[in-house]
Parts: C-alpha cells; structure tokens; sequence
C-alpha cells in the first residue's frame, strides 16, 4: 500500500512552523470557503432522538432531490441509479471493486489523483498511466496513446474532469474521443468530477451525457469541495447499469450505511440559492488567475492556465521538486513566510515523471498566494545560486 | 459479492405492512435505545465555519480521551495505536487489507456475522468456519477444530466478543485457549468487540488484554451499539502492532478522514456519566431473559441464554427456517401482526447448516417481544398444521 505522496511532507511543515515560520499551504484540497450556513443548520436543528442507520445506498429523501440537481446539469437519472456513499473515495472505491476482478487493469491519464493508487492497491487492480504532458497543458492524450495499453485485462478508464491534480477541463470532443474507445473495446468508463462546479474557462460536459454508453459510465461525485464540506464524508456512485448498481449496494450493505450527519447536510445544500456557485467561482477564478500569472511571470517557471479544480501543475527550474519542496520548508524563509507544495512526481506512476514539477492548489486567498509567490519566487533564486 | 442474508427479506415485510401488517423487528441490530443526548447536543452545538477533513486517524482530542476510555475498561494503549474508522465495518475492512495478502485464509467460529464475507470478498481473502453448536451454547470449538483448518494461507483469526449472531461471550479462559493458538501458528487475532459493554452474565475479557501477544492483537471497535450510534458511523482499529498500525494509516489516509460530525458524537459520549450503560444493560437484559425465556416455552425450540451481546440464536422446530420466515411474512398474521426474524442459514458459510436456526435481535421492549412471541407461537403451530 503506497504511501500518501502530499503527506510525506508534513513533518517538515510542522517544524518550520515550531521554529515560527508562517507556511502557506497550497499543497491540499482542503477548501478555505465556509461551509454554506444552512448545510450546517440543518444538522445543528435536526431532532430525531435515535441516530440510526439510514438505508445502505443512503436517505431515500436525500437521492430523490439529487435527481433535480442533476437534471440541473443536464444529467437525466432516477434517484434508484444513486447509491451514496462515505465521501467521493468509497465511491471510487466501490466502482473499482464492482466492475474489475483482481489483477485487471484501469487506464487513466498521468498525473493523477494520488489515492487512486491506494485505492487500486484495495481493489487488487493495477493503474495503467497513458501520459498527458505539461507542454499542451495535459490534454487528454490521443486515441493512439490508449491503445497503446489496452490489453485483455483492460477493463476500465478513469478520468477526472475537471481534473485533480493538473485542473485541465476535457472537453465535450475529447469526452467523445474517450466514448469511441470505450465502444470499440468494450470498457467501464468511471468519470470522477467532485469539481464539476468549478470551472473557469469553457463548460463541463459530463460523462452521464454521453449517448450509446449508458450501460458502461459510472460517475463519481462528492459534497466535498462543491460545497466545502470535506468532513462530511458524502459522496455518490451513480450509474444506469443496474447489474453494476446491485453489486454496488451489496459493497454499500456489507458497510452498513453512509453518515446519517453528513447526509442531512448533502441534501440541504439543494435548497441552496441558484447563484450560490457564483461567488464561489468568481473567488476561485481570481485565485487561478493570480497564481497562473505569478507563476508565470518567474523565470523559467512554467504553469499552463488550466480550466477547472482548484489544482495548477507548474514546470520549476529545479532538478528535483520534491528535494526543492523540503527544502523549502526545511532552509528557506523569506519574512518569516514560506510556502508547501506537493511534489508533482506523487502524482505520476511512471519512474522519473513530473521530476519538475509541483501541484499548487488554490485555497487561500489572493493576499495569501501572492505572499507566498514572493516567498516561491526568492526561494527558486536561493535554491539555485547556493549549488 | 454475496448479498446480505438479513435483507432478503425486506421486500416480504415491506409487503405486509401495506397488506396494514403490523411487523415486530427482530431481523436487524438497529437499537431502539435513544442516543444520549449529550452526543447529539454535541453535534447541534458545534460552531465551526468550515466542515474540513480531519486526521486521516481521527481527531487527536478523540483519541485522546479513547485512552482513558479504554484505560477504564482495563485495555492499557496510546493515542498513537488509535485509528478511528467509518464505523466498524471499515476496521474490520483495513485489518483484514492490512494483514492478510489476497488468496489467504481467516479462521472464525461459524455461525458468525454475515458481514465478515462482504469484508473478505473486498480484501480478497478466505473465511474459512470452525463450527460452534447451538448444542453448547455456541462455545468456543476445541483447539483440536481450529488446528484441523489451519493451512500456509491461515494468517488470522477472528472473533465477534460477545458474539453477533449468537450473544455468546467468550470467557477469559476461552480467550487463553485462542492465544496459545494465535503464538503457536503465529497467527492475528481481530477481536470484534462492538457489543463489549453489553454483557449481562459473566465479565468481559478483552483479547488486548492478552499478555505476550500484543503484536498479534487488533481490536476492532465501533460506537454504533455501545451508544445507540450507528447513524454516526464511528469505529476504531487498535493495535499496538506499529508496523500494522503504519499500513492501517495508509488505508486511511487513502480515504481521507472519518465523518467530522460523527467524531464529535464520540467524543462527547467519552462524558457521560460512569452509570450510563447500567439503564440499557438492565433493559437488555430484561429483554434477553423475556425473550429467551418465551421461545423455550414454545414446544420445539431451543434457545441457548447467551451472556451478551443483543442476540440469540433459536433452533426451530421447522424444515427450513428461511421459508418459515418468509411465510410468516408473506402468508401470516395474528391480531394482523407478524414478526421478521433473520434465517440462521445467512450465518453459516458452510452448506446446509443452520437451516433450522433463526437470529432475534431484541431491540424491542419486552412488551414488543410478548407480542412478536405471540406471533411465532402460533406462526409455528399453523406452519407445521399445514403440512
């Protein structure tokens, strides 16, 4: 079972800290919106007096007003093709263990949301990395690419969209190109898209839109970043083919059901204003925009403007980023200030990838990144001129 | 993937109650008990503004107070050997994934709780059954019985301490007898321990307290009964194994944290007065005995009187008691009531055993289980006059 490749960095940080050095930290998903105020009412006002478990594919109440939402987003479902689940992690998880047997394999386009690895280890199935590059901002790679790797034990492709870590935001042609081999080999396609909500350029098509597949797509989703609430633990596997969805409820009974708490907050952010997003992405657009622009502007730094999330992958003028990183936290301070990034090469599978290249995740205020840009951009000087 | 044999025969009950059926549940381990209010004051009180992710191995303040918990019930760790789980099915789920490989073998006393096949399905290893009999109260099996199942694939055994299905509690003595095993083949021993302050004959012994083991042991825990909790999902794993430990953490981490409300329901119930489960107990155990008491006076059913847990298994003078109890749904009724029970069989993995046996969950009051056993008494004498 591999290691978490974001946390490997933790102790570093907490020394810096104990020495007084403020760190920033962009090196988590974890979101610095507030959670909105009704999700938490909700629980704070409920009044049942036993906390019992709720149904295994989660409240009945809760998936039927799901349905709305989705149709919301062009997604036509029936709330029996929802099974919630304990965050968007046990839903990836029960995807995998339903549609592979052990030893099969799943393609996914590298980098890639690390814990997919852990959560191939659990299922027994192995991640296939066909490699998206930097230089044309992590496209989806072509046709060609995935054939590459297809094999007999290729039983799925995974995507997130818009993506974690790199924020590329595939587009309706390039959901079709993935349509096309899905058809022609007879594969799952699983499209996790927790930050659907978030994109900055262009307009999210969904895997669920996708006509002639029906049987093959599972989405992924969460609460979690949509509506800032991590802690909720609330997800949801969806799909239309209901072999697969009775085989999800038999993993979703063995573990009983999901958080009752969590899923009262889950179905009362649907009752939240239209517009709520709206100051939500116009906050996050302003974060992408000052980081993009500053990360740019630094000598030999590279950072495509990506569409969604709340992730850049940049190119550093490093030998090694995850070195640089530690040594960031490690050696350097610039007004007491310094900054924590994950290592980009945690998010590749394939040895020696992403040596240069560092994740940033946009959770702090504009004030925040441009401080902690001052502190990347006199740490790069440092981190050169002292070999 | 196995289906949950206690869900089978939700469809039948559902259909009764529409026929205006009254249906006394004693399928399921859903408490009726309330929850201690304190636990929900907790969670309706907290004032945070972000519903983060927290600790992949809980909440520090939590596990902090576990210690002392544990401390109080004579099992002596640190808050470091604490990972708290999404209830404790997910424990159960990481032991398994954490100390066994795919294809190897876990040994338990058969019947057992029907989840455990779920759990071994999703790590991909074996439950291999040592029969316990109803005849001697489902006590543990000889030595001799487990020596007999122990192949180079066994890596563990596991018990459910006081027993889910058959409120069995395992004695001290018991517990030597399965340590001498565990240190002669080197072996785990998971120690299920959710019904641990449920014990109404007799003390419990937890497998932690076994010296000269303490590498071997996991004990796998869960708020969900001890507190009425189940909704909460919280759970833990505790081992003092670091190496286990370590592993565990990665199978945390790779699903990020446990429910945030649900830990703060735990913590809370960490100060409730020390009196707290003397009320439920004695309610339990008002139950046990109408229930167990009840079913021997019926002609043709045995019912062992277990020590604890919220279970008994019955013996029934029936052919089949999957159809007895799918017939009591679909083709009977007293005063137009009825009652669910769960088939034996659903606890057994091995074929054709437990075919006469049913499990009672007494989560009713013992007014309710009167009136359920009204019900089986004349379900019985009109089953076999049918004939």
């Amino acid at each position: 079972m591999p290691a978490s490749p974001i946390r490997k960095l933790v102790p570093f940080a907490e020394s810096a800290k104990k020495r007084g050095i403020k760190v920033y930290h962009l090196n988590i998903g974890q979101p610095d919106i507030e959670t909105p105020v009704p999700m938490l009412d909700a629980v704070r006002n409920s009044d049942f007096k036993v906390l019992e478990y709720s149904h295994s594919a989660g409240n009945e109440s809760y998936r039927r007003k799901l349905v709305t939402y989705y149709k919301s987003v062009g997604i036509d479902i029936s709330y029996t093709d929802i099974v919630i689940t304990a965050g968007g992690s046990e839903a990836i998880l029960f995807g995998m263990m339903s549609c592979l047997d052990a030893g099969d394999e799943v393609i996914t386009p590298e980098p890639f949301y690390a814990n997919y690895n852990g959560f191939a280890v659990e299922a027994g199935v192995k991640i296939i990395p066909v490699n998206s590059s930097i230089e044309n901002g992590f496209a989806l790679p072509p046709i060609s690419a995935f054939e590459e790797k297809i094999t007999n034990k290729t039983k799925a492709i995974i995507i997130c969209n818009p993506n974690n870590p790199t924020g590329y935001l595939y587009s309706r042609k390039e959901l079709e190109v993935l349509k096309s081999i899905v058809k022609k080999y007879g594969l799952y396609l699983f499209s996790d898209e927790a930050y659907r909500e978030f994109c900055y350029s262009g307009t999210h098509f969904s895997a669920m839109r996708l006509e002639g597949i029906e049987e093959n797509v599972l989405l992924m989703d969460t609460i979690s970043k949509r509506y800032s609430s991590c802690g909720a633990r609330i997800g949801a596997l969806i799909t239309k083919n209901s072999e697969v969805l009775n085989t999800v409820l038999k993993f979703a009974q063995a573990r009983l059901s999901p958080p009752t708490f969590g899923q009262i907050a889950g179905e009362a952010a649907l009752d939240l204003p239209h517009d709520y997003f709206d100051a939500t992405k116009a906050e996050y657009k302003l974060r992408r925009d000052t980081l993009v622009s500053r990360l740019n502007d630094i000598p030999g730094v590279f950072c495509p403007n990506p569409g969604g999330a709340f992730y850049v992958m940049a190119k550093l003028p490093v030998d090694d980023a995850e070195k640089f990183c530690q040594w960031v936290l490690e050696s350097f301070s610039y007004n007491d200030q310094t900054l924590m990034m994950a290592p980009g090469s945690g998010f590749y599978s394939t040895p020696g990838l992403g040596k240069q290249e560092v994740r940033f995740a946009y959770v702090l205020n504009a004030n925040d990144i441009n401080s902690a840009m001052d502190c990347l951009e006199k740490a790069l000087e440092a981190y050169n001129q002292q070999k």
